[in-house]
C-alpha cells in the first residue's frame, strides 16, 4: 500500500484522533488537563501500533515513552518532542484555541493551540508507525515531555528512567519549514541562555514632581543598560561575545546560500545586521534579543511616578563553542561596567 | 471664639461629615460615584454657611461653585480644588479605601482615598467658612471640578460657565507640604508636558530564533531612544532643552536655601544631578521623567519573541520662559535625529 492510500482509506479515523488531541487541553504554565492529554496519547499510542507505552512520572508533569521493538538487533530511532502547549491569550484567537478549525490558506491547514507545536508532528509519528507496521525496518522509541514550554526542567528525569543510549538515532521533532512544500532535517540547532534582568533603585515609585531630578529613575537606568548591548547595526557590544564563535567553513557558507535562494530569502527585509550575512546570522551565528520590558506605569492615561523597578527578559542564541556560563559571565561584565 | 474652641466644640460634626465625604467613591477614570458626590458636597456647602452652590454640566464629570457673597464690595477669593479621585489598585491597600481609618503616625493622620488630594483640603475650607461666618471679611467662591485626575479636560467648561475674572485671588488649594509642621503657600507651580512614546517595528511580534538579527527589535529601540534623552548626570540631552530656562534671581536662590534648611533637605540622598544644585532642581529647573515603559513579554516564564511594539511614558516639567509646544517640538526632532 502506498501513502496516499493509507491517508485515503484512514483519513476519517486520522483526523478524528489528531481533533480530539488538539481540543484536549495540556497547557503547561497552568498545568491545565496534563492527565487527560496524557491518557489520552497513551491509548492512541496503542491504537496506532506501538507495543507497549508507560507514563513516567516526574516532579513536574510526567513524561511519555511508547515503544515499538520489531527485531532486537535492528536499529532504533527515537523521536522526541513534547505534548505541552503554551498558555492562552483568548483575544489573540478567533475563537476557542481548543476548538480546531480547518482554514483554506495556501492549501488546508488547522488550526488550533498546539496543532503546529508539537501536537501535529508526533501525531504524524504515530501515523506512520501505523502506515509501516511492521515494514518499519527499525525500532521506535516515541519519547515525549510534557513540560518543554516551560524549559524542561524534569527532562532529565525522564531520560534517568528511558535513557536513550542504545537508540542509533534521535530525532527532535519540533521545530519550522522554511517553505510550506519542503521538508526539513535540521542538522542542529543553537543553544538559548535566557535571562532575566533587574534594576531596583528604591523601595517605591517616587512622585515626579516631589522627586524629579532628586532620585534615580529604574526605568532610565534600564534603558541605558539594554541600548549598551548592541550597536546601531545589530553587532552585540558584550566584550569577548564573539570570541569562541566559531568560523563557518565553506560548506556551512554553500549550505546557507543554497537555503537563501530555496526560500527566497529576501535580504531587503532583513533590518538588523551584525555578523554574518543573510540567513548566516540566523544559522551560523549568536544573537542577542530583548524579549519584552517592563517598568513603572504602562497604562493609556498620565501617572507621575519615577518607577523604581525595571524589569526585561533577553534571550541569547548560542553557536558551537560558545557556553551559557561564559556568555552569562560577560554580559554580567558588561553590565556592571555599565551601571558604575 | 478662638479656633481651638470652634474645633472642640464642633469636632465630631466634622468628623462625621469627612467620615462621609471619604466614603463617598467619586473615582474619575471609571466615573464611579460622581453624581453622589457632587450632592454631598453641595448639601455640605450650604451645611456649612454658603449661600447658595450650584452644580455645573460639562461633557464629562460637573463641576460644582459655592459662593457666600458678604458684600459685593469686598474682595473676592475663589478656591479651586476637585472632588475626584484617582482609580483604586486594592492591593495597595490594607483595607478599603473608602473606609476611612485614623492612625497614629507622628499625630492622628486619617488615611482614606481622596484625604489627602484633595478632599481633605477643600474641605478644611467649608469649615473655615463655616467658622467665620459674617467676619469673612472677603466673599468666597469654591470651585471644584470632577476631572482633575484625568487631566481636566471639561474644566474649560465650567470656567465659560462661572469665570473667575471677578475674583481678586484664586487659591489652588491641591498641592503638598514640605513638613507635617509647617503650612505652605506655594506661589507658582511648574508646567507639564505628559506624553506617550510609541515604536512600531512590524506587525507582529516574531520568533526570536527565527527572525534574531535579521529584524528590528521595538525594545531594543525605545531603549536606544529613551537612554539618550538624558546623560549620566541627569543633564536632559535634547538641543536646547535649557534654551529658554529662566536664570534664578538671587531672591528665588535664597528662598530654595530657607526651604532646604527648614526641611532638613538631605543632599546625600539626592541621586541624579543635571541643572541646578539641591531643591534646585524641584523648584527652579525643568526635568524630564520616564513614567513608564511597556515592550513584549513581561511574565516571568520566557517567551521567545522580538517585539514589534514598545511604549514609554514620559513627562516634562516646565518651568517659567519655557512652553509645552517649544520642548515637544525639540523632543521630536531629537528623537528623529536618534532613529535616522
Amino acid at each position: 500500500m502506498d501513502t496516499g492510500k493509507y491517508i485515503e482509506q484512514n483519513k476519517d479515523r486520522i483526523l478524528t484522533d489528531l481533533n480530539s488531541l488538539l481540543s484536549q487541553k495540556s497547557v503547561s504554565p497552568e498545568g491545565e488537563g496534563i492527565s487527560e492529554c496524557v491518557n489520552l496519547i497513551s491509548n492512541l499510542c496503542l491504537n496506532y501500533g506501538f507495543d507497549a507505552c508507560e507514563i513516567v512520572e516526574t516532579e513536574g508533569h510526567p513524561g511519555i515513552v511508547a515503544e515499538k521493538v520489531l527485531d532486537e538487533d535492528a536499529p532504533t530511532v527515537a523521536f522526541f518532542g513534547h505534548y505541552d502547549v503554551q498558555s492562552v491569550k483568548e483575544d489573540n484567537w478567533n475563537g476557542n484555541p481548543f476548538n480546531p478549525v480547518v482554514k483554506d490558506e495556501n492549501g488546508k491547514r488547522i488550526f488550533a493551540r498546539g496543532a503546529g507545536d508539537n501536537k501535529g508532528q508526533f501525531f504524524a509519528h504515530l501515523c506512520a508507525v501505523d502506515f509501516l507496521k511492521e515494514n518499519l525496518g527499525v525500532n521506535v522509541i516515541l519519547l515525549l515531555e510534557g513540560e518543554e514550554e516551560k524549559g524542561s526542567p524534569h527532562l532529565s528525569q525522564i531520560l534517568e528512567h528511558e535513557p536513550l543510549d542504545q537508540t542509533d538515532v534521535v530525532v527532535c521533532a519540533d521545530g519550522g519549514m522554511e517553505m510550506d512544500d519542503m521538508p526539513v532535517v535540521e542538522l542542529g540547532c543553537r543553544g538559548m541562555l535566557y535571562t532575566h534582568l533587574k534594576v531596583k533603585t528604591g523601595e517605591k515609585n517616587l512622585h515626579s514632581g516631589e522627586f524629579g531630578g532628586l532620585s534615580r529613575n529604574a526605568g532610565f537606568e534600564i534603558s541605558q543598560i539594554l541600548a549598551s548591548l548592541k550597536d546601531d547595526t545589530g553587532t552585540v557590544k558584550i566584550d569577548g561575545f564573539y570570541e569562541n564563535v566559531r568560523e563557518p567553513s565553506e560548506k556551512d557558507l554553500e549550505s546557507v546560500r543554497e537555503i537563501e535562494k530555496r526560500t527566497r530569502f529576501n535580504p531587503e527585509k532583513s533590518d538588523e545586521f551584525g555578523k554574518g550575512e543573510g540567513l548566516e546570522k540566523k544559522f551560523l551565528y549568536p544573537q542577542l534579543n530583548i524579549a519584552g520590558i517592563e517598568s513603572g506605569f504602562g497604562g493609556k492615561g498620565a501617572e507621575t511616578i519615577i518607577p523604581s523597578e525595571a524589569e526585561a527578559s533577553i534571550g541569547v542564541r548560542m553557536v558551537p563553542d560558545q557556553s551559557s556560563t561564559e556568555i552569562m559571565e560577560k554580559m554580567e561584565k558588561h553590565i556592571e561596567s555599565v551601571i558604575s
